[in-house]
């Protein structure tokens, strides 16, 4: 519902065939900060609660459904005859709602919640347009098709390809965007034609046809051309991807994180950073890191699915997978994979280690190559380590295993079975010596190879 | 072969110090994208099959002769008095020909071979000229040899240091490469002299004296200035590299690659990606990589002669290396180091491994922490793991032994002898318990840190 | 002490709240390159051997005194009423001192020594100005304070907010340094009144009272309007570590290195670097790092306290922590972590290894995946390796211990006693074979995994 309290529907086109991708996944459901393009574009409109959601779908209809789910109603344009007959394809999913209309496009993800505000404000405004257009003044307007207003009332919009040098002039152009009283919608659709060099029926003729009923159509423009740019190849996805990494991390930056390097800091779209975190060089945010005040994320790291409470410090090289929690002054260091456990506070795991499925007590040390063996083939076990215990290096912990608090496996040992707190665990065969063996293996060697290179 | 189907020989220049490059390596060998810049200069003339390659080379000509074997010709400049006085170094190595010379320079590896047609067939078209350079308009012209041109005809060539101020307003530039027919080539260099400031004969001077004898000189422009740009210093190498590193990102996006963060990606000369591949943030291609269709190569990783099928999943912080083979839907993960190693169909090998010299089967397992001990401070030896294999974390494989298929190695074991089809190998140690004993530990050694402090 | 032999005092501005830093560390504390922006500024302001170095501080000022310790008299300046204000309060600091006043700001920390005694000299040159005032002439003056001067003779000095049209076109910007003889500073000071709208005591006053006296108030300008910019925020120290790593890496490529990707490596503020030395790409330096004559630094390395002779190859994923020595030809490779270590001539440890407190000799190899187990929970010991020692992979040393030259250690050996020269050390369970067991046990788990899905 929109804040003049009328309810609105969404209408998002997403029919096209995305050629320029060459991709098997369907455009709108590309990536960009770990989120597909169309998640954003409901994101943003669901700040205006819609009371329904359409989504037109032609190609790779299923996996747009699958993405979906029971959150939007999937409207099938096929063939393809133009945006005009997108949006006619909406109508059984739209029928008895009465309300405004907001015509989105799956490709153009990141319109903020404002500017569409901005657009139903000025449907109910002076003149009550039936159509409200998003235009936009790019740098470069040469391939956009064009509006021609009069203040903010729309006399014409044209094609591109159909404007005359005098319209080329215009620098005001076309999103494609546009609010529409639901009452018109239709009505106005109806009377589109296809009589054009390509055959379509283009949603742009509505503006025109009412403008020609003397309606007084109304252009609202974006400050901000970015968010209106079409995402038509990986390039332009790229480009995407990092004009809102380039926002993201300036946000970071004014909220009291030192990035040292944020050209090369890539966030996710739920990253969450506290006060007084330094980021180094190269660091990796998947979806679903949370980090607290007094963080230090060293260069080459790479965080998914983690909580990471004040003071902690990771990396270099660490990657945190989903599941991970570090309490307070935790420590993982270089090489350290971290899945599915939870470190105690000031607990650490600094060289060459792999925690899955555990729980590791507060303060407990775990040695350079400790390996929890959480996997049998089959099935996955837990680990789990007492407060202040310490795993000594190149250990293996066999799960199902618990070792207790302040107990101590001593170095190199395979442990299969639970150790007791307080209780020294060894697993080590005696150390066989054999003097001068070393000296006649080289001499044999060097031998050999010296044979084989006569 | 030029298309005119006039026969065809390449000079190439490369006499110069290369004093700015401050190196004992050969300018024109420093790499970009992996090979040396002679080399990509090499590999473009070769596209139009010429019949004689000649090198003049001064300083450090035993490393061109080392890079180039029988490949080319290397003429020797010594002492160096200029570019005319270069190329009559290469007449010896033309004696007998009878067709176009292209000049070329060592250190402007990036002309493309669709310029040098252009040249070529220039030099059979309208007035038959018996030079043609190519010309160039840079944004800056300042410091380069201006040509001035009535039309296509040059009227005359001037060095920088000596071109008048009216001189000095022409924007077209000498890029210093030319095409000359053999019959003309030497002719012309035996008039130039060296009578100018810097005592030395300006192959220049050739246009100058043929536009004397009021024979038509003609001049080519390429559309792209970067092509022509000289390498004398490591940062013009830097930007070098980092134009050609642009233009292939965009062609690997073209084709349907998506790069998250494309300026983070550094491709090889000769890496080949498929379609639906994804690039995280930070990986770099070695020479002789191979990644077919839907691959996903995660963030921080190094991929170096390496063949991946489609949809395997790499990294992040995976190294692979030279003989990596990975079979359709095999998985490395983070800190796994692979060499000369095929891992079979759906074979994984997540975290924490070096794998070298071995072969592992289909579905086979390779558990965190599993190390192929390849070397015996002598001679490599394989490793071959059948398939569905479970090998247990922290294991390490001594070469040369063979695991069979099905078979399980437990975690943390020293396998030094096969195992066979479904068999369980064990190597571990009685667990030896000592209830108790931390603790005692524990309270040693807080008294004696304690003492330490006092 | 200046060229003209004058005694020289610097009082640097460090007072204020740094609210848009949004930190709990002091602003001028906060790092570039490494190290804290104020000792840039101290660095640099030593070059002028200051016989008095004043901090003004307020906030924050116990983390300035740590900082500081000896090397500066701070004095308080609570509450901060403008900085005019600021400056008098080292008065008392300044008690006795005849000579020459430097006035920076803590947050300005990049301006160079040549422009602090291009100050200087003026203040001691033509008409003998009692204040010399450094301006700079940036692209875009709308928020700087103007400086309206004739020839170089300033006429007046406004706050930007106080200008009038006229004033603001001037380009001319106060970047509030100022050079002052120490016997005009406090008398001109304490007729600076607070009647503005801020009700501050503006420093920049001194010169209109000094002017309106019809004495000669200096302005010199810089030519580097960067040397400059204050740091006021976490962007802007971005942007100030950007710069600053731009300059370090061209002066890099300049002395012979090759920088791969050079946007991507982060030098520390005493990085060295030889001649020949290859850079790839995503390279960290921290401080205390020197690297020799042609050396390879491969990708994703970090690098700390860390010397490199020559011919050294390191990474990719190498990480070199303080007191790493690598001797000539020494290889560190990937995943490897070295601490406190020496790694004797032509010595290898390639593949995922922790040495921490160890020695090793030359020639020596060190196997993949062997760690030092060099912490027992409270000490740390040292390991000694003799030269051509060759330790098998997945070995554990447990310091204190020393392997003998020619010495080998068997592969997945935990070795907790020495080893002579020329011996074996074999710590290795008996292979425990049962046959069928794991066939046995894939029947078990199927059917296990079918249950739990039923």
């Amino acid at each position: 519902m929109t804040a003049a309290g009328t309810p609105l529907a969404i209408v998002i086109l997403a029919a096209g065939k995305g050629t320029r991708m060459k991709s098997d996944l369907h455009k709108v459901l590309h990536p960009i900060a770990g989120r597909p393009m169309l998640e954003h574009l409901l994101e943003n409109a669901a700040q205006l609660s819609p009371e329904r959601q359409v989504v037109v779908a032609g190609h790779g209809r299923e996996q747009l459904e699958a993405a979906l789910g029971a959150r939007a109603t999937i409207a099938l344009q096929e063939p393809q005859l133009g945006t005009g007959h997108a949006v006619l394809m909406a109508r059984e999913a739209l029928s008895g709602f009465h309300g405004d209309v907001l015509i989105l496009y799956g490709d153009v993800p990141f319109v903020r919640a404002e500017t569409m505000r901005a657009m139903l404000e000025r449907l109910h405004g002076v003149e009550d347009p039936p159509v409200v257009v998003l235009g936009f003044e790019p740098d470069d307007p040469l391939q956009y098709g064009r509006i021609v207003a009069d203040g903010d009332r729309i006399s014409w919009m044209v094609e591109h390809k159909d404007a005359s040098e005098e319209q080329r002039v215009v620098r005001l152009c076309n999103s494609g965007l546009m609010a529409v009283r639901s009452h018109d919608l239709f009505t106005l659709l109806d009377r589109v034609g296809n009589d054009n060099s390509q055959g379509e029926y283009y949603l742009t003729d509505i503006v025109n046809i009412a403008s020609s009923d003397n309606r007084y159509c109304a252009v609202v423009i974006t400050d901000d051309p970015d968010e209106v740019a079409g995402i038509n190849s990986r390039e332009e996805l790229a480009q995407a991807e990092a004009r809102w990494q380039l926002r993201r991390r300036k946000q970071a930056m004014a909220e009291g994180a030192t990035l040292v390097a944020p050209e090369t800091v890539w966030f996710s779209w739920d990253t969450q950073l506290g006060r007084d975190v330094t980021v180094e060089p190269n660091v990796v945010f998947g979806p679903g890191v949370s980090v607290a005040d007094g963080v230090t994320l060293h260069a080459f790291s790479h965080l998914e699915g983690a909580t990471l409470e004040s003071g902690v410090s990771v990396g270099p090289y660490a990657r945190l997978r989903p599941g991970t929690v570090l309490r307070k002054g935790a420590r993982v260091g270089n090489f350290v994979e971290i899945k599915k456990a939870v470190l105690g506070e000031g607990a650490k795991a600094n060289h060459l280690t792999y925690l899955g499925d555990a729980e590791v007590g507060a303060n407990a040390n775990i040695g350079a190559g400790t390996i929890t063996c959480n996997y049998d083939g089959y099935f996955k076990h837990r680990t789990v380590i007492g407060d202040r215990a310490f795993i000594g290096s190149n250990s293996a912990l066999i799960a199902p295993v618990r070792i207790g608090a302040d107990a101590i496996v001593a170095a190199g040992s395979a442990v299969s079975r639970d150790v007791a707190e307080g209780e020294l665990r060894l697993v080590r065969a005696e150390q066989l010596v054999k003097p001068g063996w070393a000296d006649s293996f080289h001499d044999a060697m060097k031998r050999k190879k010296a044979d084989k290179q006569q």
